[in-house]
């Protein structure tokens, strides 16, 4: 088996071209969990959504989130009765969070859960959420973030969550800080730390450092049985010649005091991550990223298309399996 | 004002008919919530959404529930995910149950929150749930319920929901006892008792008398609140020609010992009821009535168009407004 831990849109593009390259049933996803949110009183995970639906081949391509075919109607209504709107709800997507809602409801966990729902969509791959109890990643804004159309202002030094930062405020003001809230307390899914141990190696997907992979990190255990993988840990890059490909990596990166570059991710990664991919367009950076530890892999990482997404699979399928 | 307790489809249909006779701002409904349920998470509130869709002109005409121009993307998705779909959610009727569950989240009352739907809708009479606490109408089965295609088998004596009762097993199965569950402890909403002791009448819609009308007088105070406007009370018999219009309370009335005819319904209402109006089919039931104690109108009470409703509206306005 081999491990992937995993974010939303750069995970799933990765995970897209894995199951090119390798059996998708000797694959396994740990997902963040962090950006989840109960919204109308749903239970939503937009991360295990986007690798879920990319994976079904379902994912609205337009927008790397949510699914293809999609109508609004739901929305429509909500906006008409003045509701809460900022997070789209596809009519169809709904029917996956009203799934999952029941389900826990139910009392199924959200491993059990997740897997119905990847099962009904054909996928051969494990999906686990990083943990079942509920992780939060709050952000602290660094400025006033003035009032827009649909939100309220609100004074630097306010923790917000991240969907509030991320889709409400269009990740759009500089953060001071972010916080993992509930990492002190909550467990890994049953599943995880086995995956992590037994793994043949384990991949960091291309994900935002600090709200994708640090959530899956921080909680109890994970980070220590990573560690303790070390050598068989290869991290893909998310931030290529200096700026993240989607979202704000970048500017968080250089907002809490790290250097947005591959340079400064692999800095944030070296205690835990033996091999380190860059792009070619860092090719000059290889050799800091080897005076910290690391074995560095140069190679196009640009998943545009799921061939290179399957290129890149199989250059780290090298990279792990051709040593020796 | 004049104020009218109300289930759903019947109840929607006679305040359609009274919004054509009367100015809409003169009228209250006060409209069972005994068949809510929480769904996939959701605060579904169903006599509520009826009333409202149906005076919005917006109710879904072959149904008599659920919204016009309805898709059903969510539900498609639920099917294919094995979940819970018995109870119909159309994509546009969830915008309500999300923009209601988020309200209550926020903390908003289901006053208020009926009251932001309406608004919405443009409505200018008064729709008032009969309480905020949550209530729960509850139905024993008479007898086994053996297993359908989506509803597993129930031995006689099991108690479920009304929704489980009506929806989900088509009220096809006897019952023994209906109890409303909360109704000790539930209060009237906020101005609900004031409704009734002001109005220049009450109105008792032509809905079920156990499992719609029951559930609003079981709430604290109101009964009593009813009874003391007695003589000021006119109800619509929901029974014609000994049959229900739609819904299971012809055999409800039966299989809880009473008889299903304008008579039997009578006999439930006499004691808070003064005035009591049956169809021209049951002509020949008048006089048992009128020694129950009440005054019996004789009018046509199918109101199979608006126009039929208007008439209907304007007989009750004449005996009410006529007497003296």
């Amino acid at each position: 088996v081999i491990t992937t831990i995993a974010g939303g849109v750069g995970a799933a593009r990765l995970l897209a071209g894995l199951v090119q390259v390798v059996a998708p049933s000797d694959l396994t996803a740990i997902v963040n969990v962090g950006d989840d949110l109960v919204l109308h009183g749903l239970s939503i995970s937009p991360d295990l959504d986007t690798v879920t639906y990319t994976l079904a081949g379902a994912i609205n391509p337009e927008t790397g989130w949510g699914l293809v075919d999609e109508s609004w109607q739901a929305r429509a209504m909500l906006d008409m009765y003045g509701g809460v709107s900022w997070f789209g709800l596809g009519d169809r997507d709904l029917g996956t969070h009203l799934f999952r809602t029941q389900r826990l409801a139910e009392g199924a966990d959200l491993v059990t859960v997740t897997r119905e729902i990847a099962a009904a969509w054909g996928l051969e791959l494990s999906i686990l959420p990083a943990s079942c109890d509920p992780l939060r990643t709050m952000v602290t804004l660094a400025e006033d973030d003035p009032t827009d159309t649909d939100t309220p202002p609100l004074p630097a030094g306010t923790e917000i969550s991240f969907q509030e930062y991320f889709v409400q405020r269009h990740h759009g003001v500089p953060v001071s800080a972010v916080r993992i809230g509930g990492a002190d307390v909550a467990l890994p899914s049953p599943g995880v730390l086995e995956s992590i141990g037994d793994s043949e190696f384990v991949i960091v997907a291309p994900s935002n450092p600090i709200v994708s992979i640090d959530p899956v990190l921080a909680i109890t255990g994970i980070r220590e049985a990573v560690t303790a993988r070390r050598s068989d840990v290869i991290a893909v890059s998310p931030i290529v010649a200096g700026a993240a490909l989607k979202g704000p990596a970048d500017r968080m990166l250089t907002e809490l005091g790290h250097d947005a570059s591959v340079v400064g991710v692999a800095a944030l990664y070296s205690g835990f991550c033996g091999t380190f991919v860059i792009d070619v367009a860092d090719e000059s950076r290889a050799a800091e990223i080897e005076s910290l530890g690391m074995r560095c892999i140069v190679t196009p990482t640009v998943m545009r298309t799921p061939a290179l997404a399957a290129d890149l699979g199989r250059t780290i399928l090298d990279a792990m399996r051709g040593r020796s």
